[in-house]
């Protein structure tokens, strides 16, 4: 088995923070630094993923508990499970990827970067321990780790590539 | 590590035999008697299984190498990879089933239960080593393995169910 591959949560307290475009963002820029990258999402409310009168969603659609799909340069997984898995057991099925960025998780025994914005409230949720940096739009944040405004994307990817992509990198 | 899941390919020489009808249903009829079943479809020519708009997709679009979407009853991945990958590697991929189908696969080294219909040709595609049974809507119909008629799903997941599910079944 190979190492374990770092994993890093964007989390934030309420919605609409704009998680999910820093995600996005975070996974072009780390791409283009030559970066496999993985991206997780938490979805509370039960996901649609496959599409109807697809073959795949056929199968599902007749009782099948796990249904896959496999091309030429990528496969597909839809798995039911008893209760919502644990991110780490996901991020541990990817394959070929060099650092896995989860969305949500608050609550994931992982690293955080906390995003915060200033008009949805000004509390961090991610316990001290877990936090590694914040992303904000608040210029006076009092935070005991590293504070990045929301839109410096290549300030995060490079605080990333530094904390958990160089080895024994100094934190 | 459990033991390996019984894989059982449905293949065909030709497209068009109806062999994800015979999928969908004999995944039913095995769900009805109780058994849990994984279903594993070939594709050739690159399948979206993604929908635009949604985060996952995003996700991909960035950049991303793998996503996964986990929610309170299941989970999705959605992994690139450099060539199409073994039926036996994604099936030893899923969690919780009894049994798995794949649709294709007619090169893999692994039992086939082949589709034959008249109107398409009436070569088996199969090597002997590894056909099973035939399912078919020729009446006369020589195999040196059990035939079965198209359409007869219970005589199907019986046979089935006889040979991979009971434990030490004799063949």
């Amino acid at each position: 088995m190979s190492a374990v591959i770092p994993l890093v949560a964007i989390v934030a307290g309420q919605s609409g923070t704009g998680k999910t475009t820093l995600m996005e963002r975070l996974i072009a820029a780390l791409q283009q630094r030559g970066y496999a990258v993985g991206a997780i999402k938490s979805d509370a409310h039960g996901f649609e993923m496959d599409q109807p009168g697809k073959d795949t969603w056929r199968f599902s659609r007749a009782g099948a508990r796990a249904t896959a799909i496999i091309g030429p340069q990528q496969y597909a997984l839809i798995q039911r499970s008893e209760e919502k898995k644990d991110v780490r057991e996901i991020a541990a099925l990817m394959q070929g990827v060099d650092i896995i960025l989860a969305e949500g998780f608050k609550s994931a025994a992982v690293p955080h970067i906390e995003v915060v914005r200033r008009e949805l409230g000004t509390t961090l949720v991610s316990p001290l321990q877990h936090l590694v940096a914040v992303a904000t739009d608040i210029r006076d944040l009092a935070a005991p780790v590293p504070i990045f405004a929301l839109d410096d994307i290549e300030g995060i990817a490079d605080f990333i590539e530094r904390v958990f992509l160089k080895e024994h990198a100094s934190r």
